[in-house]
């Protein structure tokens, strides 16, 4: 059997056991233990720069545009008129920067609670933490429980761009979580959350989904391509405090002209719409999570 | 950096340069070299038995299922009466599986060069191979490109199930070889091939479906999550003689009830119209291959 030589990242993770994704390294750049999590930023040989979180990849160069053009457009493009944005967590800049694009939003409030992130992504990914720098955005190094608490009825969307549900992201998958963003939300307000994949953890993905449901009218569950994360794919479970919301459908649809504007490379409507349609098995367990 | 221990089975192709993924091996079931190339039999930790032709994974029995169902019901749902279909490849058996639950199939014939693959197979990996074993099948050793000089105007569907496009499957890329599909097929006949992702061979994914459109009047790409393949996911080249095909809408649809009796996880008429949109760099790629 072939084995890795030297100089190959390799992404351990007991959410994914006995199946690893190795980038090939030219360089590290930066190495530190922040006071939530290890943060390490690669140079790699085919990906470009890499930005690592306790061991497991959260962007590449190559192919972070999927995931932050869908975890922005998948909610703005749901909701008629999303002006007044939060974030929580993305300290790399990578969603902020596609928030700012869409042109009806008028303010971005960006919680990170990891200041070191928000450090490191300035000094060396600069590709995604300019959208950090767009006027629109004011930036808060805190808790998002903490912030939300305080900052009830303001928001129009949120997006929760987390790592994944081991370390200091762990709570951003509770249902408290789903109950405190509703307080935090406007009228007819909507939620984005990253959350996992059904070909690795298919019951995680159900039980998130639940915690959706079980706090707002509407909720759904929609897929990215990425294939530097596991299994290739990542998916978001959106909520929205409207009935009449349907996820499957945008009401905002952009023109192929406009999106070439905004330099979008991944998301316009046919992809918004497909992105909702799941294999058989996952789209059972997700029916079946109705019932619990 | 973590670095993976003994034990784990590494893909390195210079088709993905810099990138690998590893399976943790609890066994090494099988090892050989064919006549045409190694063959290795794993039993993993996470993904069941794997086959591994030159280095590369084929197929996992976690979700090998996703690729199988895809290849085979994407052309056959997009043909009003498959009586007649010919694989090429797939000596594994698993396409074979698949086709044989369409209920208008009459006969399948499947031409594998590798008599070693048919021989592993049906040893190690009875799963896949008891498709091989339907008495709809009629199994041929043989050359694909010999087996169809030979048979001519005898085909509703030819599904080419090819390892990719390094050793003896390359020349099931190249424009001869649709050429010499369309003369085995049957008026209005669909061609549907093996044909890589656009996240990592965007312009060899490009060039086999202009090879495609210079022969066939119809032709289109869409694809299927893997996520043990490349990238997560792997695409399929179709073609059709009827100038009336529309791959993007199937024109047969089977109900959930049905698929429930066939045993489908992944396959249906939504996965199906889904399956063809794709992201707009990689729309933008297609579109442009028309004009060479």
């Amino acid at each position: 059997m072939e084995a890795l030589g030297q100089g190959w990242f390799s992404e351990i993770n007991d959410l994914w056991p006995g199946i690893s994704l190795s980038l090939q390294v030219t360089k590290i750049l930066h190495q530190e233990k922040s006071a939530y999590q290890d943060i390490l930023v690669l140079e790699t040989k085919s990906h470009g720069r890499v930005l690592v979180l306790d061991g497991i990849i959260q962007c590449t160069e190559k192919d972070e545009f999927s995931y932050q053009e869908m975890i922005a457009f998948l909610p703005l493009c749901s909701h008629p008129d999303p002006k007044n944005v939060l974030i929580v967590g993305g300290g790399d800049g990578g969603v902020a920067r596609e928030v700012v694009k869409h042109p009806g939003v008028q303010t971005i409030t960006q919680v990170e609670i990891d200041a070191s992130v928000l450090a490191v992504s300035k000094r060396y990914l600069s590709f995604m933490s300019v959208g950090l720098e767009h006027p629109k955005v004011t930036l808060k190094v805190d808790d998002g429980f903490e912030f939300m608490k305080q900052h009830t009825g303001q928001f129009d969307i949120i997006i929760t761009d987390s790592s994944d549900p081991v370390g200091p992201a762990e709570c951003l998958f509770h249902e408290s979580y789903f109950s405190l963003m509703k307080t935090a939300l406007k009228p007819g307000g909507i939620v984005c959350s990253q959350a996992g994949t059904v070909w690795a953890n298919l019951d995680h993905v159900a039980q998130t989904l639940r915690h959706c449901r079980s706090t707002f009218p509407v909720a759904s569950y929609g897929v990215a391509t990425v294939p530097t994360y596991p299994t290739g794919q990542i998916g978001f479970v959106l909520g929205s405090l409207n009935k009449e919301t349907n996820f499957k459908e945008p009401v905002k649809v952009f023109q192929e002209s406009e999106l070439d504007l905004m330099n979008m490379k991944y998301y316009n409507d046919q992809v918004h719409r497909a992105s909702f349609v799941l294999p058989r098995f996952a789209e059972k367990a997700m029916n079946a999570s109705r019932n619990h």
